[in-house]
Order: C-alpha cells, then sequence, then structure tokens
C-alpha cells in the first residue's frame, strides 16, 4: 500500500512508488487515486504527439528545459506502446533526456498496463499523482499515431501536435487522424526543405475547419538547436490564457472526467463478464467461431443476459 | 437495404455497395452480417502493418500484382486513420495503386466509422464480405502503430510488420508494440544503409522471445523497384501452409470470433448505457467532474446499477 503522504510531500522516491502502482493497476491503484481525491487539477497539463520519427523526444526535452529555466516544476510522462514481452527496455527513462534529467527534471516512460482499462486508464492515474505530487507541468509524450494516442492525448489540457516535412502520404493521412485534437501545431525539422509547405497544408486543412473560439497557431521548431522552442512555448502558455477565459478549464477537466468513467466503467464491465458470465461467453463464442451464429447475433444476446433495462 | 446476391455473385458494384453498409454500420451492416453467415472462412487474409513513412503502399501494390500474377483474385482494404473531418480525401482509393486496379485488382479504403464499434468492427465485417464475395486474398492495410492498427491486424491470418532502417528511437518504439503480432518482418527500403543493422536488430529481439511453433522470418524489400517482393510473398505462403497444418487455422479463426464478439458486446453495452441508463450516468460524471467523487468510485456505482450478478 502506498501512503499518499510521501507523494504529497512530493518526495521522488514516492512518486515513482505511486507511479507504479498506478502502472500495476488493480485494486491499490483504486485506493491510490481515491487518496488523491481534493488534491487535483492544479497541474498545467500538455500532450506532445504525431507520427514515429517526427523528433518528439527532443522537442519534448527542449520544451522542458525551457519551462524548468523559468522555475517550473516539470513532469515528463511519456507513453510508450511497447510491449511487455520488449519490456521497455528499448527506451530508458535516462537514456532519452539526458539534458532535462541533469537540469532536474523528473521522467518516466508508461508502458501498456494489461490490468484495468489499459494504458489510457494508467496514464490518467499517472497525471493525478504527478499533479497532486505538485509538478506545475506535465508534459505527456505519445509515440504513435493511432487510437490509443488520440485516447491519452486528450487527457490534457493542450496538445500540441508535432509534424514534419517530406515523411509522405502516410504522414499526411496519419496527421489528419489527430486534426480535432491539436489545440498547436508544430512543424519540427524547420530547416528541411518542405517545411514551408508543411506549414501552408496545415493553415489549409484548418482554413476548411468549422469556425471556433481557438483557432491552432502552427509554429516552426528546430528541436535539435533549440529554434522555435521560445515560440512554441509561447503558443501553448497562449493556449493556456485561452483556458483561463468563461468556464473553459473547468470544461475540459469536465471532458477528461466523463473519458475517464467511461472507459473504467467499459474495463469493468468486461471483467465481470469475464467472471460471473464467464460460461454464457464460452458457449457463445463456440457457436461464433464455428460459424454456426453471426456475431451480432452472439453480442445482442449476451447483452441481454447481461445488462439491466434500467437501473 | 442491400441483398447478399448480388455480393455472392462476386459483381464489383455489388461488393463496393456492401462495404458501404459496413462502413457506416447500423441496423443494415447487422442484417447483411446475418445473410453471410456460412459463406464466410475461405478467402486467405494477410495484414501489412508498420509506422507511417515505411512505404506499406508501394509493398501492397508490389504483393498485389505478384499475386494477380498467380491468377489469384486480390482485394485490398486499406484502413485510414482519418477523420470525418478530412473526409478521408486524402487518399483517393484510385490515386493510391494505379497498376494494381489496371491489372485488375479491386482497391477500397476504409475511414473511421462513427457507429457501433468503431473501425476494426468495420474492418472485420469488410473483411467477411471481401470473403463472401469470391475473393482469394484479402490483403489489409493499415496506416499507423496504435492500438486501432494491432487491432485490424489481429483480424487476419498473416501478419505482415514493414519496417525500414534509420527513422530514430520512435520507430523503434512502436515496433515493439507489434511485435508479438508479427507473423513476417519486412525490412523495407533494403537498399538503404541501415537496413543490414536492422534486420540485425529484429533478429536479435526475435532470439529473445520465447520458442514456439513458428518462426517469423524476416524478409529485406524495395518496394519501389520489386526487388525481395516474391520473397516476402514465399514467407506469407510458408505461413498460411503452416496455418494449414493441425487445427491451427481454426484457431486462428476462433480467436477472431472472441475479438469481434467482444468488442460488439461491449460497443453494445457502452449504447444501452447512455439510453437506459443516461440519467444515472450524467450524475455520475457531474460528480467526478466536481472533483467529488473519484473516478473509481464512481464507475463501480454505475456497473452495479447496470450489470446483473448472473446471466
Amino acid at each position: 500500500m502506498v501512503e499518499p503522504s510521501g507523494l504529497l510531500a512530493g518526495d521522488t522516491r514516492g512518486v515513482a512508488k505511486a507511479l507504479s502502482v498506478v502502472e500495476r493497476g488493480g485494486r491499490e491503484a483504486e485506493e491510490l487515486l481515491r487518496g488523491l481525491r481534493g488534491r487535483v487539477g492544479r497541474a498545467r497539463s500538455v500532450g506532445i504527439t504525431g507520427a514515429p520519427g517526427v523528433g518528439k523526444s527532443t522537442l519534448v526535452q527542449s520544451l522542458g528545459l525551457a519551462l524548468l529555466k523559468r522555475e517550473e516544476r516539470v513532469a515528463v510522462l511519456a507513453v510508450d506502446p511497447s510491449s511487455p514481452y520488449s519490456g521497455g527496455a528499448l527506451l530508458g527513462d535516462r537514456v532519452r533526456m539526458p539534458d532535462f534529467l541533469s537540469a532536474g527534471g523528473f521522467v518516466r516512460s508508461m508502458a501498456t498496463r494489461g490490468a484495468l482499462g489499459g494504458l489510457a486508464v494508467a496514464a490518467s492515474d499517472a497525471l493525478d499523482v504527478l499533479d497532486a505530487a505538485g509538478f506545475d507541468w506535465v508534459v505527456l509524450e505519445t509515440v504513435g499515431v493511432g487510437q490509443d494516442e488520440v485516447d491519452v492525448a486528450s487527457e490534457v489540457e493542450t496538445v500540441v501536435v508535432v509534424t514534419v516535412a517530406g515523411m509522405g502520404d502516410d504522414v499526411q493521412a496519419a496527421k489528419a487522424g489527430v486534426m480535432e485534437i491539436a489545440d498547436v501545431f508544430a512543424v519540427n525539422k524547420a530547416d528541411r526543405s518542405g517545411a514551408d509547405a508543411q506549414v501552408a497544408a496545415i493553415e489549409g486543412m484548418l482554413a476548411l475547419a468549422p469556425p471556433a473560439d481557438w483557432r491552432p497557431p502552427v509554429v516552426r521548431t528546430t528541436a535539435t538547436t533549440g529554434e522555435g522552442v521560445e515560440g512554441l512555448l509561447a503558443a501553448m502558455l497562449e493556449h493556456q490564457h485561452f483556458l483561463d477565459g468563461g468556464q473553459r478549464r473547468r470544461e475540459a477537466h469536465r471532458r477528461r472526467a466523463r473519458r475517464r468513467v467511461e472507459r473504467l466503467l467499459s474495463a469493468l464491465i468486461q471483467e465481470r463478464m469475464r467472471t460471473a458470465h464467464r460460461e454464457a461467453l464460452a458457449l457463445a463464442l463456440a457457436e461464433v467461431g464455428e460459424g454456426d451464429v453471426d456475431p451480432y447475433t452472439a453480442a445482442r444476446r449476451l447483452l441481454d443476459g447481461f445488462c439491466k433495462e434500467r437501473p
């Protein structure tokens, strides 16, 4: 059992221990989260997402350093889709961002969680842990561009989508999947030819979007030299300032609460299905596997055996 | 209402219409799938997956052409995470694989489905449609490397994971997430420096895997010139031959049935929750949004109001 006390005192070992608890999941994680009630909601959260190879890690390190220079406490949570099989060993926390670490930043990688709710639940819980531990900023870095990443990115207040020129059609398509969630666009490797065209392409897509109160700025960065990182930080701060207007930050937190509850509920339902309703499930699966029943018919029958019509 | 008759006659317009139905989802898709019961299970299915920028589309086209030359009927289903907002317009079906199309191949892109179950359900249903329509091979191409892609790839019998040398750490990490699902590895752009190192890295990881009946071969390809594509096809056929041994293909089909039913059931449960249990859900979300209740407690309360203890 992890006591919230060490965590709340902001002690690094307590934080690391608490993060391991939420990564493992289970009852202990639930208890920990219950203990944090009323102590979260202060940290600013930023997600950095984009296709592999665009230079997210270098950009996150530069951003982290820029925030540390402003005397902010900064934690980076890197979410990797690496499997238990590879054990997340490919990206060691310490190897990834040496300058950020030696300047006093906190880094933690998080791999797939087998337990209740998977990676998005674990990442969301980790965000609360870092928030309660007193970090001013939590930067969530995601690897990849699938639904997982969209899910994880939607946990944060400000989403930065990183793209780069000249990676081919696939990247264009991948980018399209995260267009709606971007609050800021960074075109990284801005010293490359094609960067202007990339900026123009994104601005072209934005021009087609329905009008909204916030229009995502498009910022050029060269993470390896640090060029443009201050501009990116300014765009992030501008979006944070925007969130302070009206009920926007509260609404963002409510949306996050909705997603968390829905995700947990869905995981709990699956768990109960696999335990209390195990035999009905096994029978249905055998019938579909043999081609005797189509999957829709089987799923509807199971639903009726499982769900109350009314609360 | 789409009649299975035109579809089963293998007429291209009937197939295209049926694919639109499963893409839209809803009751009409359910009816269509019910009509296909007993008519699926003959086609060989292959998934081609990997990070953006590795050259999957070109490789898929070369593979498709190689299969067409052997007088096989081939359909390519390209699964794009593009959003409704961009409308999937970035990758037109006809623009992508001109040679494959003019040689008589069938191509269809599928974007995110808003209806029941999302993209993985729609892709799985589309696979059945193409199977019932009499295609010998269905090649499923996925864009991206997140959980969505892993889900979709697990619908097929043979999974080819495409990688490429020199795309940085992100790709290494992303690759790790799909290590377990690969039946064949292709190292594309094999003419680049670093290809040997990439092959060695994959073989090194495979050497760490627990022993199994099937050891994924690692094949070098240069999709742009067609070099190595015959070797990749041979590796795929070898894996298909392996599936013919014992109960392996049957087991693969059962695993797929399990995932489909679980996915549909989970979507149906969410649907019922949002309708019949709407008020309880709204109350719980408000409490969590205000920080009065933690998300785990809220989810457990909802579960008890929603689920029968026993079937």
